[in-house]
């Protein structure tokens, strides 16, 4: 006998209508949505009825970008796939996609295999793998066609970090080649991590070794620069493009370049990029290296222009890239030495809420919250009805969200695995009060009532965001 | 009692999903939908169940731009509110708003009042109006203000046509500023017609007297320089700006350049210059006075410009311009002259098809069809969610598309009161074939079954679609 | 027999070369260059020497935009042709092209004669005439066909001042036409009038009179506006464009991005844009109408775009514009309503100087000096090599510069009938010693020497700029 | 005591002037100008007279651009200094540029003596060279500024020839670090020739040998690209930029952009892109191969993009990239594989006829083809005035130019080292008369009275362009 929830008297909010339904839960997908009052909605009865009154009904966030137990630098990103994914749904995420690495002299099957073993069993939401090729040749490509058959289809290069990530331009090219055949897309890591590497070294030659000439050494233009190359290697392959943790406004003057060509490009950005800026970078006391993050964040200026691009949809997607380093003992690491602090921030539990804050501060709208947090990352990385959105046939990925609430961000509070906040003390408008994973009560007004295990993993189709 | 519908086994297709759902409808409206097959789905019954198994359920086309019984040039446009909202019916389009005009020297009330005493009681389908603005003075602007808190929340305005329909600069920049003011939405005709009348004056002095001289005095680069005036006016009075009727490549670029910037600048095309050109135009024995409109036809390498825009979401409307002249004693007029042509084409009851062709030529994705051709347009101006989608509480304006059916346009079997199509021969795939207006069929499996006088008076609230 | 002049020993700067050579004046006009210490050189005698050693030697200055005596707002800018010739070879300008004007009404032959009647025998320099055309009509346009033909080569029109100097699209785009097939050169007044005289209406209604709203409602975008309507307006004419006046950053893009797509069009600024800015405009006690001009002073910050345009040729000459009012009597007439502000500045004496420190600020090269200052005015209105330069053949109009003199800027000493300097207290580097107009000295040494009626009236050939 | 010669009644046509003068040359230089028939021409006297009545007296060519016995893919250009340096003479060009090569491994010193022992005592005109660097490192950069200080300066890196020329971006941004201090100017091969390799391999692996498909995988996008990436390495080093062989409408586009952007960017075309294109590479029998050079020939739509360029200065210099191989024997080694076909084609003798001929054709005027083949060359790469120009100090460098005669361009009959001609029965109006080297005649009267070892190596300053 099918188990039936029903959340009454919400406004559903999705990427397209903002409704006031009533939304009926069959066996951990959404069965039905009914205006609400009317008789058909007064008809359904279900053994648990959720009152959503005054509260917002929104799918669950689709984090794209997350790295759990990543290791960087000589240590491991402090969130685990247990903590960091609920930590996620403790801020209205339901669904992530996280980053398998392969390692240069490895095959993809290997990094992929050991990123299932880290997360399977553990994980309070579901999820979902990219794949970070490392080390394209001939192998590489056919194991390429292989991962997007089993749902894993999209592919993360870097044109930075010569000796570990980076991918050359042949590299790069061969790939793309490869997903404009198969239909993966390939996620750019976009800044000319070789020049940079020049501006690095000499900055250190110069005692440039403080967290803010982390900033300054990772130009804007260099970002810029790689964005294009990426775009025209693309269009050269023939290929579409998703551009990952956009920073600089040059950058999103390429993209938006790009895209009035017709070019199939997407670019994602992050909530540091949007609030936070290289005046938390320039922190005195090495607070800065909190902030340290590639591509690092840029003078508050950039900010607009990223909000615009939102608006604009020359960027699609908003992710965290949540990657935390504890601030004792692993941002510790690069003391005397900037190029040595990992990079990565701690966000996945703030996103939601911070963006919601960027609707009360009428930097985008209420469904244009849901469309770049929820809907466009699940229709770009091939989960969509599924996740994403609230509509017969989905997932009950669904979080009861009360706008009027008021919280202040805090470590103290918060549910990541590390030691500090980015956003510590920054109060907002908003909460989180209740999370469905496939109707599963992840967060139950407030108190955490899932479990490791509930999540399991989902396989992707390829891109449905494509023009 | 409540009446109850269900249309069941269909794929519902909106802007936003594709998923395969029952939509339940009481009283008029959508009540619910659920997904199909489901115990949510099965346990709905109702006096009338309409199979909708293969088929989309879409809904109701929202045409913004037609012009029933429109005085031009000494005669009047063929269609009535009547004949005009039947064949739109017949088209799957359910909505139309219609342009009241204001004569010089008149008020705008007058004008409404007109339009109002044309249409009610006449109309197959429901209808609003927009106003057209032809003498903008202290009284018209007040009156601006009264008409958007009644429901006319958009007003047009004429860069062309002087003597007539024409606004000067300053006309233009104060009704804006009124618009920023009390949310209405200024459209705009977008070209020059002062130096397109030097041109035409040339022109006919040279002899040029055929229709397809209409084509080349009316020049894209004079669309463009309007557009991109309206453009730099509106951004002065801060206020949004639609642009009608964009049929150049060079337009669409202003847009584009505009919309990079962040302005609320929004671009309308139309079925005719996404399928016909200039080479219509140019048709022998006076056929090309069939084609003659304003903006005019373009050469065919425009069309590629157009579909890119509304890809890019640079373009975001598809309406009409409806407005029939008979070739016959009314486009006959011209003859010897082109500049006596009726501009005008007959198209309402073609787009919903034309543009499902666009689907299926693979120009468009489903979704965009459905985007560009009903919820757009009704968010555009202020409908949304009760138009232009298929959600609980929308109003129940339905289509039953049958994406695998063929069809031959022709005048001889087409509803439009007119002697000629501009699409004549040519052979689509899908049609419509059960139409419900507010849970009302109209057109039952391709029989007529509504009446004149089942659609209403549409008002509508400011526009839904600003960034 | 002939006179013999030899400048010796001095830097022979042109557009293209900076040589040390000695130049050989015979009969007014420049025979030879030799180059200095050479035997040729040496062979040279002469019955007057000049020793310029340690000085610049530079063609005389070539100011295409005066506006001598010109009625406007019920009085008449305070420079005589006789005063204002004067002050110009004291500031090392040796020819000026001055604007007669068409009152509506009238022929273009009556506004000329008129000009010829004010100027003949009363001017210490060579000077020709660009006719401004108010009433495009048939007669005026076969007039323009004369005009060309007798060295009145450039026709000046305004989409400013409805009712006085306005001419409608229409009106430009036959003159343009016109233009096109009599090789005249069409100069724009390029500010969107119709539109500024809604803004001016609207800031004086809410009481904002002071000088500095003339800034506030003659705007950037307006200006932007009408320079690409202008440049449309060309393209369809396929005529040549030169707008006067650049002063808005924005303007400078849209001719930027028209010459980036191979149009000939070119842009003049004047001193007061590089030098001045709105911070001018709003000094108090009514000062600011010093410096009322239209297009207005803009915010400082685009003075960094009219340099760069400067640099790279989209911006091609810098004239004066020079159109003095006495702060007394004058300018305020305009007390209590900025739009009765006469607009005009003061300067033709102030160019050469002012542009000369532009080189000591690293603004701009030497040779770019002579080449806004006096080759390019001379290429662009056909008067090249006649004027301009310093080569065998063309008239011996040469100033002696000292570079290293400095002087400061004042109403005291300067020789503009006008009772206020724009430029008060300024401190310069560099200022003219000698100044020879067709070999004359009119300049000696700091001291004046020439006559009124010196000057002669210089018949032009058509443009010679374009590509 | 001194030697004298005089030109008599020639029109003198420089970059900026067009003026009737005779030329007075005192030891090899030129002494004075005067206009002709005036008393100060007139009283000149001279050992020898040469009558220019009805040429054009020009400066003699400046080519910055060859490659004489350049060793490439395992053979010689087949052009050895000598007979590479008369051919040009026959031309009209009496100054070269050459590049001195770097190999891996060595100092610049090395490869710079080298040249300069291929060089010295064999040539017919005056010759420079700039400086290929193959392998940037800290001695390397040390020596760039000991190179500048003797007149070597300006640098050749390659985006493309990895392995061999090519520099990564890191190399890139030092030495353009460098020249920002030493005032060197980076030339560069901009091609990405990492991403092309990988094309390369893959269209010989479908078996695509013919020299056609040079063409294809030297991909347009890819110049493009590779243009935008120098120059924002160019913008972060603080560095001027000058791109060599521009091909592509592409990067046109990129250069136009960046110096809207009032960047210090150049760039340089060659006569084969302005008047070959891919048909030529198509050519049957292998005769494609004697068009293969890198950038390689582009579709003949492209060459309009290079006119604009050449007419708007976003384009600067057409040098020749003057580097024959002989059809037998050399283009032959890539029968069956195109990538082994040498690259380059012949054209020394061939730059100042063709561009004469493109001023026939009314691409450019008169004085422009001086501009961007005389004195712009030789401006940007320090040699000016002493070349380049005809002025009062200059060099004796002077071509009589025969406006009128009429030749054909063939092999059999051209003076180059190699077994054909790229313009092979190319009939062209305007031929090379006489040529004074120094006031010494190499040719004259269409007879070779020149000899090798004349010629002398010319030091150079800093580039003399800037803005």
């Amino acid at each position: 006998m099918s188990s039936r929830k029903i959340i009454r008297g919400g406004l559903v909010v999705t990427a397209s209508d903002e409704i006031h339904a009533d939304v009926l839960i069959e066996d951990g997908r959404i069965a039905a949505l009914a205006a609400s009052g009317t008789p058909a909605a007064e008809a359904w009865t279900a053994e648990t009825v959720i009152d959503a009154t005054g509260k917002y009904v929104i799918p669950g966030g689709v984090d794209v970008h997350t790295h759990m137990e990543l290791p960087f630098g000589g240590t491991f990103a402090s969130d685990t796939f247990e903590t960091g994914t609920r930590a996620a749904a403790w801020g209205g995420t339901t669904t992530i996609v996280d980053f398998a690495v392969q390692s240069v002299g490895h095959t993809l099957r290997e990094g992929l295999d050991a990123w299932h073993a880290k997360a399977e069993g553990n994980c309070a939401i579901d999820y979902g793998f990219h794949m970070i090729v490392s080390d394209v040749n001939q192998e590489t490509l056919k194991e390429m066609d292989l991962l997007v058959e089993e749902g894993v289809t999209s592919f993360k290069q870097f044109m930075a970090y010569p000796g570990v990530f980076y991918s050359d331009d042949g590299q790069i090219l061969r790939a793309m080649q490869r997903s404009a055949e198969n239909g993966g897309l390939i996620m750019m890591h976009a800044e000319n991590g070789i020049a940079i590497d020049v501006l690095v070294e000499q900055a250190l030659a110069r005692g440039e070794t403080d967290p803010r000439y982390h900033g300054e050494v990772r130009k804007a233009l260099l970002e810029a620069e790689a964005t294009h190359r990426a775009i025209k290697l693309a269009q050269v392959a023939g290929a579409p493009l998703y551009v990952v943790h956009v920073s600089a406004a040059e950058a999103v003057a390429e993209l938006a370049r790009a895209r009035d060509e017709g070019l199939n490009v997407f670019g994602e950005t992050c909530p540091q990029y949007l609030f936070l800026s290289t005046d938390n970078l320039a922190e005195p006391d090495f607070e800065g290296a909190k902030y340290v993050c590639s591509t690092p964040l840029r003078p508050k200026e950039h900010q607009a222009k990223l909000w615009q691009g939102l608006r604009t949809n020359d960027l699609q997607v908003v992710s965290t890239d949540h990657c935390p380093f504890c601030f004792v003992g692993q941002k510790e690491l690069g003391r005397g030495d900037f190029s040595k602090i990992p990079n990565g921030l701690p966000g996945v539990e703030n996103r939601m809420d911070l963006l919601h804050q960027a609707v009360v501060d009428g930097h985008i709208s209420r469904r244009r919250w849901i469309e770049i947090a929820c809907a466009t990352p699940a229709r770009m990385f091939g989960m969509y009805p599924k996740k994403g959105t609230i509509a017969p046939g989905a997932d009950a990925d669904v979080v009861i969200y009360d706008p009027h609430a008021e919280q202040t961000v805090s470590a103290e509070t918060h549910h990541m695995n590390v030691d500090y906040s980015a956003y510590e003390g920054r109060r907002l408008t908003g909460r989180v009060e209740t999370v469905l994973s496939r109707g599963e009560p992840v967060i139950t007004e407030r108190e955490y009532t899932g479990r490791a295990g509930h999540g399991v993993y989902t396989p992707r189709s390829t891109c449905q965001y494509l023009n």
